[in-house]
């Protein structure tokens, strides 16, 4: 068996973790189907010589020590997904990073201790935000905010994690990690259309979010003569119209704009009362900082507008934002120089998507590898990344990892 | 003491039950808070001489049999409220209802046998469709169908109701009622605006609703290319604001259209997924049919183009729809000597808003009678009735339960 059947072999074992009937997966962060395969991961860990241990936010880490008190080159991504979404987000490079730390560990003779990562909840869709493991781990987020989250049923993070009994304090923090690396798939259609295998990393879109809150009054959907009402749900409404509007208006081909508006909650939402509120999330993304200003501009612009339209108000929270983030420049030439000593075709690429290394790249020297995903699509059970693709993925992590461990700068 | 103090009386005991901070009632169809009021209304029945019975679907009756064998007049209204609604809406019909057959049926020589009903779950906010209890009572709605719904938690209404203990077999059914009268805050700024005390309920509003399905796919909301989106969410904003539309392009003066969504539910409503699906409701309704025919075929001729543009499906289901229907002429009649002996002021009025009257009218004679509405806000903490407007109600029902227990006619 070569070490490409034994990948395929273990990435098909962890795609049977809550399965879909569509041939994806549906394992919420702390769901039955997530704490199911963080036990398999941590037996395979284990068994293959790996000292597991977990931090107090149920981070999960692998340890190979062979330099007492060296820093760790620490590898990984997620295994939790999004509710009915695909097998290789996250997962795929989770299963990378142990083989490929695996492999360099067995040859030995590394200058730095190694370790892979499973980060907890980097979806968020069950308890926001995401990159919630990777963010406590790096200072982001509050450790005890982050344990006092609770999902739509109010199932508070902390019990459940405590309930799983998959925390601890005896893991590796921010000061013991020298480097990081992550494998994803892209997400996007860069690589096929273009015919290229890996994608290095070489920055992140700007992106701003938003949390809005529209407030409306209740009243009769029947009886309430239409100039009386104040209805959120038609404020939010015309917020998801607008925010697609933008990205209609303001995209180039040179210089695209992504919005979205995913997620509503309304309040009463019962058939016969107008909404007395509604709460929905707004995201603009884009490579170009100053189309981004400018998109972000105009939103703020249009609100008013939509304000008495809908007779409502809009209250504007929760804003993250962030600019064009580079990925360090000797990580991508690290990376280059290892897919040209493999003979396998590369880009650079950008990532619109967050990953757990956007708040690691924040931090320590990062580097970020991409492999390609069928007509791009992603959080669908139909994602999909041929096992070519991904066991050149693997192969690649594996030399990067190799660099890493022998100390070969890869950031500043 | 006076009929009309021990009225308000039991009005603000009632009052107490779901209170909300802000004046209102929150106290969905078996909740806790309406298992309470319902046992508490039983009480009070009891106490004044009132057998009280269940049918299955947890109707609440109490009756005043004097002449063994003859049909019922039947009086009532619902107990259950909107999420945070008014006091009055429902709550105030039920117990005038009690007021009046009490004192009708103190005064003997009545025809016809009284009895008051609380209807179950008329407001259809937890357990849909609305007006629940008298459209199983009336046939327009199948028992075992009405048994199996379920709330968002997925709770049975025919296991709530046996836990409750609040059903039975020993109740009037249809062929047992000889007449019904209800009464009811108007909802609405006609009475107020006309400085009227009485409203008599000349007929309903034509109206038609739906169940709107919205059908895309998932997708990550920053990795895909806007053009591959197949947004649900953003085809339901497009049907919101579509709805309102329709309202403001085709109301007039004398044909008013009312329109509206107020129920959305989005999956897999995660921030950084595109939705897959958007459920959600869309009623029409106006006393011209030809004019709400109008908007109805405009509706769906604009559909397409809303498929189009956020590339989804549409699925329009549900559809539930009646024409304008009058209530008996004689019944209005009735009303209106009745008010003119009690020197009130009074005049012919529509509904919107659907009743429980509205299934009780397809069947027998019936009376609907309304007060006035401050501002005519409801379904909001904010309703209110004037107390004078309130008592004045209960001394017209009661003079119209008298004719009626008679055997004066109300309708064919």
């Amino acid at each position: 068996m070569t070490s490409g059947d034994s990948f395929l072999r273990d990435f098909a074992t962890l795609s049977a973790f809550g399965a879909t009937e569509r041939g994806g997966v549906h394992r919420e962060a702390a769901s039955e189907a997530d704490e199911a395969q963080r036990r398999w991961f941590e037996q395979l860990l284990a068994g293959r010589g790996f000292t597991v241990r977990y931090d107090r936010i149920g981070n999960q880490f692998g340890l190979r020590e062979t330099v007492p008190g060296a820093p760790y080159v620490l590898v990984g991504s997620h295994l939790d997904s999004q509710p009915r979404g695909g097998r290789y987000d996250g997962a795929y490079g989770v299963l990378a990073a142990a083989h490929a730390v695996h492999r360099v560990a067995g040859t030995g003779g590394t200058a730095l201790n190694l370790a892979v990562v499973n980060w907890f909840n980097e979806e968020g869709s069950r308890f926001t935000p995401s990159m919630f493991g990777s963010a406590v781990f790096t200072g982001a987020l509050d450790l005890d905010t982050a344990r006092d989250t609770t999902d739509p049923a109010g199932v508070r993070v902390g019990d459940r994690l405590a309930a799983m009994g998959q925390t601890g304090t005896e893991a590796p923090v921010l000061a013991d990690v020298a480097a990081y690396a992550e494998i994803h798939i892209e997400q996007g259609r860069v690589l096929e259309e273009t015919g290229t295998t890996i994608g290095l990393v070489a920055d992140t879109w700007a992106a701003r979010k938003y949390d809005l809150r529209v407030l409306g009054d209740q009243s009769h959907t029947g009886s309430t003569p239409m100039a009386d009402r104040q209805d959120a749900l038609l404020g939010a409404a015309h917020l998801v119209v607008a925010a697609r509007a933008l990205a209609d208006e303001l995209s180039t081909p040179d210089a695209p704009l992504h919005t979205s508006v995913s997620r509503m909650a309304v309040e009463p939402n019962s058939p016969v009362t107008v909404a007395r509120e509604a709460v929905l999330n707004l995201d603009l993304r884009s490579p170009d900082e100053d189309l981004l200003a400018r998109a972000d501009a105009t939103l703020h612009e249009r609100i008013p507008a939509i304000e008495r339209t809908a007779r409502v108000g809009i209250e504007v929270a929760g804003a993250q934002r962030w600019g064009v983030r580079p990925f360090p420049e000797a990580g991508v030439e690290l990376a280059r120089r290892a897919a040209d000593e493999l003979g396998l075709s590369h880009r650079r690429i950008s990532t619109v998507a967050g990953h757990d290394s956007v708040h690691l790249n924040a931090h320590v020297p990062t580097v970020m590898l991409f492999v390609p995903s069928v007509d791009g699509i992603s959080h669908n059970e139909a994602e999909l990344t041929r096992d070519d693709d991904a066991l050149a993925g693997v192969e690649l992590l594996t030399a990067v990892v190799r660099r890493l461990a022998a100390g070969e700068p890869a950031g500043g």
